[in-house]
């Protein structure tokens, strides 16, 4: 193992999560919070600890390895969730270090579950730097120091695959820091595009810029205790609504667009998929509240809001989805798993696996009565060879099996019911935000213990980072010298 | 498709389940219930159905193929419950049809999901045959026809190979209609076993029978509305614990020992699983119920039970674990998917299963970051190829998907909650008996709508046929003409 390497590439990453602040320190000083100084702390001892790992860490080689690739990944996801931590326990926001690192993970990750019971009157800047982490995370934080630093290693593609969600990342130009360039590019575009509709949409400048941060990351954090609903805006609902739906879709697709190609983009499979998925479950969850709101538009406005916030893994609220028939329950919590496409920000299981895994499963009943029959697999027009069919089941029982021994172990302190713990552990593994019961869209996960919470970032990591970079950490063999 | 051949496989198996009335009818009549005429008409009609199609349908060929054996399969396993609903309709103790095919498909797959509400007064050779079908649906019937018509297809392993649990069936000797024998040999000798050890603790002879059959097939069909707990028999709990855990082991394995392989036998890698996991999850259910029961032999008692009784997918129970801590009610779920051995009359996901899949899991990690490493599975002490390991990740999604499929089915009709129809679908899937909320230990399954009912049944069936034979039916392909 190359540990300089990999205390030199932490370093740089401190380094960029110092940088990063830097909006928020301004947005502080420009609403006069009177919490600038939480921030310039923050900021000091990221640099005090990432500097000198930059500097005085010299590897022989800068070849990066996976094994390398994937441990600055996990411990990077880490270092930055307890720095990211600090705005809010020097302004005494969230006072307790656990829960601060519990909401700063939760940022990252683009969860959006957070511990947070009182909303207002919160100082902006640190919310802005709540609401800014899901931005950061969503795109990944290590594609966004490959821009900066493409030549920190000879081979980064380790970094981005660790980092970088779905079971295929190509890459739309040759050299990989140009495609990150550019995904950050149309990323950022698009967070500016909706930030414009949220403020013809009659928002303020503040209310828009949080809630744009946490479209575009899929995220979930809004600086209302009631989420998107309390603002009662019906035309910033659906900008959101459609952003949610924007940012589920690979993100080279709209690069795709730009260059002309869109053809090709709107015949891609997994985008069909997704479209077929979200329409066909916004219409059954509409037609199953419709009893309740007793006015199919209303129903619909709720319906298509709440699915669009699930399936993007966002967690946005308008409604109390709690309170929802059975069937509108499960349908959203099958949701969770589906997650959003492959190359977006939002998380889950992803649409793309889930394809291959339903194509897979038909051919195995298929060979059961014709097991002399060859049966090739395509997706997105290309055969998908065993190798990868039999990675992404296995991918599957790794992430079910994860869970449920989070759910288990959030079980231990026998606090919630079943609903609570199973839905926490779900909706932290898929980086969704709420669950049901207790951690419901208008509930919080402030009522679980220390040891729970700690577990549920952990959860929250894995997810984001699709479990092994973090199964790694737990594997003896990575911590032998070579 | 050679339909002839199968049409004369389902006639010979239905004769057979006619044979299988026989033992409850003599109950009957001893008993004196009254309503030995209920049996003789459906054996009767069994006759009348099955003896046509056994005679006349001549097949040119007697060449079972994989697609035949399939769907003899899955539909023998529906007729069968159909016509062995017939008793419970005849006397009147389940007046629905759909009840009692919903009973009937509980009492074959070894479910012991029950819809009845009333037990005392019920007419016991009818109650009998309820216990009779877990009996003959543990080892399966199509294994039993082996015994009785070897000569009915040349190549009957297809038959067996849908019918039995497992991934793996391994013929103990060389011919598969002596292995059927030797194993329904094993079957009824600890079954006898078990009677009499009931019989031992005080048990009335016909309460003694009703829990052997129960026992012996992991079914879980008590003739008491309190299962095991309501006889507040301490002696005869400790029997059946013990004997749940033998009939959750490969009867293959005892055969060993009769052979004087003993050592082969203990040195089983399944068995030692199976051991681990249980002793582990009674360890941590007693000390998590132990406040709750002031005792901890009371909690020994009442945790060992239930955890075996969840374990082997019994369902019997002596305390409503409904009520139990978050922990032990989350730790009972886990091994419901989890499951008895293969080769077992239990149901589940099977230990080996679970064995390969952490395995597997395992390479996988690392893998990532030792890309290059070649590393085999090993599993009962041989090598476990790339092809079965995939075959079980795809099983797994399979099985999850259909399970949560059937949750989304159970709660279109909006009566109970998230936790009642998602461990519903469940237990049902899994072959276990009870689930929490309104299906709990102490609840049953009669609230639920015709439709439900029969989403249940199905699932009930998917799962003790592992899913590919009753997905078969759904494939176009398999009613197209060759």
């Amino acid at each position: 193992m190359n540990y300089k390497l990999v205390i030199r590439s932490l370093g740089v990453i401190l380094l960029i999560e110092a940088a990063a602040m830097a909006p928020s320190l301004l947005v502080s000083l420009l609403t006069g919070d009177g919490q600038w100084a939480a921030l310039v702390w923050s900021m000091a001892l990221l640099c005090a600890t990432g500097f000198p790992a930059w500097r005085l860490s010299r590897p022989e080689e800068n070849n990066l390895r996976a094994r390398e690739g994937f441990l600055t990944v996990a411990l990077a996801w880490i270092l930055m969730s307890f720095f990211g931590a600090l705005p809010f326990v020097f302004s005494g926001m969230i006072p307790s270090l656990t829960d601060a690192f519990f909401e700063t993970v939760s940022g990252f990750t683009t969860t959006g579950a957070t511990v947070l019971t009182v909303f207002e009157g919160q100082p902006k800047g640190i919310m802005f730097w709540r609401s800014f982490t899901h931005w950061v995370g969503g795109m990944g934080v290590l594609v966004l120091s490959l821009i900066f630093l493409p030549k920190i290693s000879g081979r980064t593609s380790h970094l981005v695959r660790a980092e970088s969600p779905g079971p295929t990342l190509s890459k739309i130009v040759p050299k990989m820091s140009d495609t990150a360039k550019i995904l950050y590019l149309v990323y950022t575009v698009l967070t500016l595009l909706q930030f414009v509709c949220l403020l013809l949409t009659g928002l303020s400048p503040y209310d828009a810029a949080i809630h744009a941060l946490g479209t575009a990351g899929t995220g979930g954090f809004s600086n209302y205790g009631g989420s998107v609903g309390e603002m009662n805006n019906p035309a910033a609902e659906a900008v959101i609504t459609v952003f949610m739906l924007v940012f589920s879709v690979n993100l080279a697709l709209y690069f795709r667009i730009i260059r002309g190609e869109w053809r090709e983009a709107i015949r891609s499979e997994e985008l069909r998929w997704f479209l077929c998925i979200v329409a066909a479950v916004m219409l059954l969850v509409t037609l199953s509240i419709w009893p309740e709101y007793g006015n199919f538009f209303t129903a619909l406005r709720h319906g298509s809001f709440q699915v669009a916030s699930i399936v993007s893994t966002s967690g946005f609220a308008t409604a109390d989805f709690n309170l929802w028939t059975p069937v509108a329950k499960i349908l959203l919590l099958l949701l969770m798993f589906c997650g959003a496409c492959v190359g977006s920000t939002g998380g889950g299981l992803k649409i793309s696996r889930v394809a291959m895994l339903v194509k897979y499963a038909r051919r195995e009943v298929r060979h059961v009565f014709q097991p002399r029959k060859v049966q090739v697999i395509r997706f997105e027009g290309k055969g998908v060879d065993d190798a990868l069919l039999s990675q992404t089941a296995i991918y599957f029982f790794v992430y079910m099996a994860i869970t449920l021994l989070g759910a288990l172990l959030v079980s231990l302190e026998g606090s919630f019911d079943l609903e609570t713990n199973l839905t926490a552990a779900i909706t932290c593994a898929n980086n969704v935000g709420p669950g049901f019961g207790a951690v419901g869209p208008m509930g919080n996960f402030s009522g679980y213990s220390m040891f729970s919470k700690l577990v549920l970032s952990m959860l929250m990591l894995a997810g984001r980072l699709e479990f092994y970079p973090i199964l790694v950490l737990f594997s003896p063999v990575i911590w032998r010298k070579n």
